[in-house]
């Protein structure tokens, strides 16, 4: 008989559900101005160019065979070496793996973690993949409340409620998408404490940790001396590679009793998929070895947009925001007295205005009411994209005095 | 709790596994012949130079962005027109999606048709990630027996007593790894009326279709007129792609009931790990259109390589192997009597005489007994591998001959 898992109908990816609905608006002749998805190389920021080279000589000279699994070990060591330079973190290369962006790594440590029925702590709002991840694995990710009027900071009160014998990882993400937030000492320090209170393994992704516009990034592992410690990372945003898809995971077990059996349970997984790609692992290096100016250019104009993003939603009627002190993404709140659901407003603006916006019950329920824009775009873009937010505004106010509602 | 899915550690990587003994043994200064990964750029042979300069100016020219979950559009469009020109096959662009190796495509084909408990009938001896990925989401590989003494043809009465209620997919794999099997046109007919019978969707993994032998390659869906059908393929082999990790799946069903849903749940799934390499699918555009000089010349060394693998093996002792009609496999089966079981044999022929040849039993049940090698490396290396072999065979005579076992 054909029968479907009908949980993975239940997935949503709210990121890029309404694409058919801007392809459309295209077709209508209206330019649709893409605050939707979280890759600077879709505006003017491009992969520097002796990654690219580096990749295309090692293709070149015959490194296009199936590599190691866990990686080529001479990026392993060149992420070592990296991870203690800039965060003074010794994790030797045997406890690093290459994959194919942080989603591979999440789904390795879900996968590996969990058994049908098993719950994840998941920030909310959550990074879509954090919730339909666990779901493609029978597993249920259940989300700890982030503080809206704190910037969301989590909740650690209700991380503790949502403590079941069931749960078996606590998924972090500082600098946060897609609120923005950037976790301070004392809630990393809160959390790693709860963690390991209940002996439950930390999965922190870290794929904003060098995109910082204000204050300092924490790496969470400082408090996790009492934690089994699983950082997520990866090249797409900080070297601008998004599309060649390379990510990391490190172990970090200072007790000793897991961090073989980590490594050796996510090998049996990548082993299946042979490994990652090979001449792009050499680029890897090269932009590991290769220097951080793009990087310093990257923030300035990031910082210079997010700025721009914020005073304009602070001067929009029924918008609010605290300005977010790292990535390249914002969140507004939403007045639903003026603009409805925020699905419905996503919608609505797409449909009339043409600026594509994500929803924030895309997030999970904690991000209903709000909406999630990149920072990436050209200023000219982003007056643009505001100077149609508030046509829209005016047109549904007007509606809404005709009807009298 | 720190709890591990006890599942994960149950998979086996047969092909893999000896890495560190071949490690071990290089150390001793030996010269290891690897006859175990079936990947021809680790012998002489390499990835066309105009796939790689196509997909060099690809990211010069600005396309590392995260590209359509699905596959960019022109990819699939020259896939769609390759099915057609090879095959005289009609799929839409828009029932093809761009997978990272076939080996994505087996895991949202398994993800999307089971839930924890289903069964799925995969061929005995089997690619092992057929057994490992339905553990990997809490379903059941059901191997149906291959006959040997056919040339590892599937035997579809055992595969028709495997049927349970739970059985959700069927999978076929034709030419055959490891065996080297090219199935026929009444096998083909007599499996896809069986899945039609019990309306069982089919996956058929097509990645060895142009590394033909002897006969003719017979596309298992041309008798999938009443099944639901999944096609995998991928640029790894027929394009000297394998470290590229590109692959695509194409859905078939003439009953118009699924095909959109299957897309779907592929989609649903494929959208959380954002999109596959971009620059590596131009160069695969490249593959697709630019001739195939390469694989006339892969065949020719494949037929001579397997010809003399063939004879060498008919010369030795207690080893007897039906030819291969296809891949760049063999799979001899070897006599207990004298080499011991399978597993011990490879590990002592590893140790002893640095011939790393993979298990039969690496490859399920049904490969007990056998072992498999690549036939990709070049006349020396298989001369001087037979070389070391037959030392091997007279050390454990003489040995069995004096403790007079």
């Amino acid at each position: 008989m054909t029968k479907f898992s009908e949980n993975i109908f239940k997935i949503r990816y709210a990121i890029r559900d309404l694409v058919p609905v801007a392809k459309a608006v295209e077709r209508k002749g209206v330019k649709v101005i893409y605050l939707n998805i979280g890759d600077p190389l879709r505006y003017d920021f491009e992969t520097p160019r002796h990654i690219i080279e580096t990749m295309y000589k090692a293709s070149l000279s015959g490194h296009n065979y199936y590599s190691d699994s866990q990686g080529i070990y001479e990026l392993r060591e060149a992420l070592s070496e990296h991870l203690k330079s800039k965060y003074k973190l010794s994790v030797p290369p045997e406890h690093i793996i290459v994959t194919n962006g942080v989603a591979e790594g999440i789904n390795f440590t879900i996968r590996l973690f969990t058994d049908p029925g098993d719950e994840i702590l998941v920030p909310g709002p959550s990074y879509p993949a954090y919730i339909s991840t666990p779901m493609m694995y029978h597993a249920v990710a259940k989300e700890y409340r982030c503080i809206p009027d704190e910037g969301f900071i989590p909740d650690v009160d209700d991380m503790r409620r949502k403590i079941t014998p069931r749960t078996r990882l606590i998924m972090i993400n500082t600098p946060n998408n897609p609120t923005g937030a950037l976790y301070d000492q004392k809630i990393l320090k809160d959390i790693m404490d709860l963690a390991a209170e209940f002996n439950i393994p930390v999965v922190s992704d870290e794929i904003y940790d060098r995109i910082i516009l204000k204050g300092e990034y924490t790496p969470p592992y400082k408090f996790a001396d009492d934690v089994l410690y699983i950082g997520l990372n990866g090249f797409s945003k900080q070297y601008l590679m998004t599309g060649w898809r390379l990510g990391y995971m490190y172990i970090l077990d200072k007790s000793g009793d897991y961090v073989d059996r980590v490594v050796e349970g996510v090998l049996k997984q990548a082993r299946s998929r042979l490994s990652p790609n090979t001449p792009a692992q050499y680029g890897a290096i090269a932009a590991l070895k290769g220097g951080d100016k793009h990087l310093g250019e990257l923030i300035r104009k990031v910082r210079k947009r997010t700025e721009l993003f914020y005073k304009l939603v602070m001067e929009t009627e029924g918008m609010d925001v605290h300005k977010p002190r790292a990535t390249f993404y914002i969140f507004p709140r939403i007045d639903r007295e003026i603009y409805g659901d925020d699905r419905e407003f996503a919608l609505n603006l797409l449909k009339n205005e043409g600026v594509y916006i994500v929803p924030g019950s895309g997030f999970g329920r904690y991000g209903a009411g709000h909406f999630r824009a990149v920072t990436l775009a050209p200023e000219n873009l982003i007056e643009e994209s505001f100077q149609r937010i508030w046509r829209y505004l005016r047109s549904v106010k007007s509606l809404s005095q005709k009807t009298g509602s």
